[in-house]
């Protein structure tokens, strides 16, 4: 079973912390899953803290600092602040994995607006009250299958 | 409750199909709900048919007859052919909720990589062998919560 | 005092109701102030409305008939749907007005940010739970300023 | 409560002044609001400076330098120049929470600039002769709001 | 001697009252020189207004009423909103002489921002408050040189 | 009064030569009104000549060289090649001052045009057989107004 | 030997002159090469005048009524105005034929800039006193050759 | 007579070569002239390879080396790979002697286009079968202009 | 099995011969196959006729036109210009099934010149000299698996 | 025969694997096809290993290692995570070789679209279920051809 680990050229678009955790979970070994369980988030938000993308709590800090064998006061101050998101991945993504994503939104994007709009009203699904999760489902024939789950608070816009 | 229509502005945008569809749903007074259950799909692939982003099978095309009230013949010139996906999402979105939904794959999209990598290997999870849905929940404290599903089938890479 | 009319080079980038709306208003001579006060919402908001950008509620749809003499049914059908937003502007705005706005959020977002994270903590505000009003003053010296108003709820992110 | 930090990978789109002034905050433990009082100005201008997207004066520079512990010298030589404005923010921005604001300019700014036009005749509102303002409400469900004000000079224009 | 006239393919970036005047001012054969000179501003005024760039007042509306000889009620229809500024140009501009202009802003621009700080301090040459005149002068030589001013007044930044 | 410095971020974008006269400029207090009267050069050509947008003559060099107290070999080994132009500002451009230059092309390019057109007949105003020049002019009430003269051959498109 | 026709949906991006002298020249079945001819212009300028890239003198607006069938009334109204040059094509050019000259530009850019530097000095070479043919060359192994020749005025940057 | 030398800020568009063959042209202070001469390549190849845009022979190789007074084994290793060509020059190109290159085809892109069609029939002029060269002539007024002559095997399409 | 038919929102992509030629197909109710077979050339040929993207011969046109019972001189006047190449897709490509073949150039575009390059010598595969067909196939499983060749003549850069 | 190298400027779109490989096979003298030979995969597979573009299984890395002389551990720091892949080509394609590529997809895409579409139904080749290979032909007149083989698993899109 592969990690996934951090290459150089991918440093520009990730904030300085990044370097550090990738460099200590190639030499723990661990995998997201493993970490996310230490720290008691989901894989998602684990990975995601890794990329800059989420904030990392005092606690989350300290559990990583001990996972990882990091210093404690070097990853507080290099995750004491907040993320500067959105940097990680060049629109339209030209990572495959990642277009599939951005394809699906490019598809379906009037479609789920329609539906959302019929069961819901005027709004949107937020993005921010929001938590995802990544499933592995096989099936008979052995194939496996992902699935990606994305549950975000219904906003109505406001009258004024 | 608000039914989803279309707007002459967005023509440009859709297949000739569309504004007969829509026309249609908008005489019948119908949801994508209903139209849904009425041809056994779910309603995503119900609208995307709508938006000229899925393809109707023939029964499809005779159930969207009936129930529309659109003469078969008509509908089935109309819908015949092959979908040429993509064309109704400007990117980026401009649409807020579709936004929030690209949103999710700008920030997210190097942690689902990394996670479904690790789970699955070296693969992509399909866009195409793929199926999604919407659904709604209420919390406790009466607030809506919109969840989508995705489920693709996982793609390694080829060795060759 | 010019009132705002719509010029039909504008139009692809508007819903059809806004031709309709447009047209009405020109013809009775109303401000979006009058208008604005008829129907209980703020001018923005009005505003808004005639450019396809909010949702117009069933008694506001009742009111703008009446106020602006369209048969109520036309001016249901043309605005009982859901806004497609965000078309209306192309983005870099090139109109100098909204140009400035823009230029706002270029220089002054990093700023915005940080403030706004000291303040509340990791999120957003809000650009849906979320209001706005224009005001004019007029100083000593009778130069007039221009205040905008942008009040949105705070988001903090979720943990997941 | 977490201060905002400079993370290294934003540098290339900030002046040299912002790391020192960064790391200068972090080892004092300074909010912008203490910033700003120390200095007389308004936090987000005082965020501003730390960004490059304002100018310090001399006795901005003076009081900068003794609360953050800067020779005064090098203070000066760093921010004694103009500020090359615009550069923090790529746009459209990627960043959550400065989308929001965007996104704003996006659906409202035809709006805007109807009820402007009404209210103030064929012209702008300045975003030079400006100021700007970031405040707290907390209503009675506990639910925080921020509050940005704008408020710019209103510029018609010449007749020539 | 040549008159500028609007091609058809111009129209979707102009407003409707374009065809109006250029069709007009063709059957009159008027320059814009003659024009401008009839309602009492600069030929490039006058041309804006033709383009939709500049704002007509009713005095102006009621001169180039009878010097067209369009009706007057028309024009006023045409003429009373308010200006969409800048959608004529595509940038970067493909017109020739256009590309002239936009190239000394792309090579001169930090020079004249050097140069306008030094004498004036921080801030800009407004583009609003402001006007500009076109002059040909012929050189011994017999060759013909373009003057184009730029007068704009100095906005500094406000301290905030 | 302030003078215009280099921040080290914009490097990238000037040749290597920048960095040396900007050094010294600052180092020896100098304005570009005492460079540009020091070479015998307009400040605007002085100031581009420092960016990299103008070519210095070996007289030029020599009294650069003088002036600034820079080696005379250096800085003819900086500046004897041909400048690559245009890399300074990215357009279009996001410093305020440099947009509102840019805005004036968007808003009043076929404006231009046509008063040229009429003016001179089919051709372009000369971007390179070309000279420029800013003034301080101060009005009655006190303000300040900047005044930005382009002056250019006129070249006639040739029949062939 | 094929004839080049004007196929309608190229019409958006040319002027209105076009489709009538594209028609004409397909009823009477002429060439470039004998249109060139007849108004004694050389065959790209003759096509540059079909395609609104070049002006008509009223002499070739009589010989092109005479010479196509075209009312001369008509035609001087059409081509009266003057070019708005550049709409034509798409950049980057999706035609292959015109790609390959970008290309060249692309690739050889610099390498033609060194060279012209070398030869004459800080300058460029004119594309408006500027002329250009193409020739047919056919070598001893039958192949045909297309040479395209560039003409061009250098004009050296002015002194200021 | 100026020579072209290689500023620090163009390196990250070029290839490592550039460097080391720019500077040995600089200390050796040769033209692309005397280059080609020596070599017996067109300049234009010669600047071609300095920039990246063209391979160099063995031969060549071996008559750089000496001529430039560079070690051959060194200038081998750096020039024995195949050229990555077309990351020189940024398009649309800032640069003004390049962009009216750029300009050319853009303007008369599809009159090219016209003429070799009915010249050659359905094919293009290939960039690759290709060569160029440039000349100077200076007209009886003592005017220089430049020429510059495209050459390309002409393909027709395959027909399949 | 269904036909591949046009959709009018597809139009303004296509040259005017597009609709005549895929209503004909629709009506007589034939493949791109059996179409190919009946003139005599490949299938992706054919369709390429259709989509404006290949030149259709005489004997093309006269058997299309027999086959498609479309009037031999209406064909003749539609087909018989030069294509306009390489308007019918937006690049990127929004469309699924042409975006992976967009996305294999993305990925393996440095492989396949490396490889060639190799395996040729400094050249490039023509795509005008050039022929390309699709191929389907079935494995042991079930699975079918699509086959596309690419046939193009070398062409090595002329030394010069 | 020249081998394809690495030069220092094409790093920054590379990982940090590229270097060390492309680096030994340049001292080792090896061309792909020897490479894929030795570690039993196709030539493009291998040289889509060297760019980042596909994963090396750990056989591969021992392989590689021992065919390179690179230390087996080095090898597999570098080479045993999840490619990025995509960054390595800007889109559309400066290189003249890969833009070619790019062409067919963007001339004959929906040809390929149509032809498969009639052949298979409604879905995609795969780009993952993916094999290429590259193949030099010889004519009897002696011209080489280029054969590139793409062969993708079909994906229907599912129903759901």
């Amino acid at each position: 079973m592969s990690l996934v680990t951090l290459d150089g050229s991918q440093r520009p678009y990730l904030p300085s912390a990044s370097d550090t955790l990738f460099s200590a979970k190639a030499a723990k070994q661990l995998s997201f899953e493993q970490i996310a369980q230490h720290i008691g988030r989901n894989e998602v938000a684990a990975a995601a803290i890794f990329y800059g993308q989420a904030k990392a709590s005092p606690e989350d800090i300290e559990k990583l600092a001990s996972l990882l064998g990091i210093p404690h006061s070097k990853l507080e101050e290099l995750l004491s602040g907040f993320p500067d998101r959105g940097r990680t991945v060049e629109m339209p993504p030209k990572e495959p994995l990642i277009y599939r994503l951005y394809e699906i939104v490019q598809n379906y994007g009037y479609a789920y607006k329609a539906v959302l709009n019929e069961k819901f009203g005027d709004g949107i699904m937020s993005a921010i009250s929001f938590s995802t999760k990544v499933e592995k489902e096989t099936d008979q024939d052995g194939n496996n299958w992902a699935v990606i789950t994305l549950r975000g608070k219904w906003l109505p816009f406001s009258r004024f």
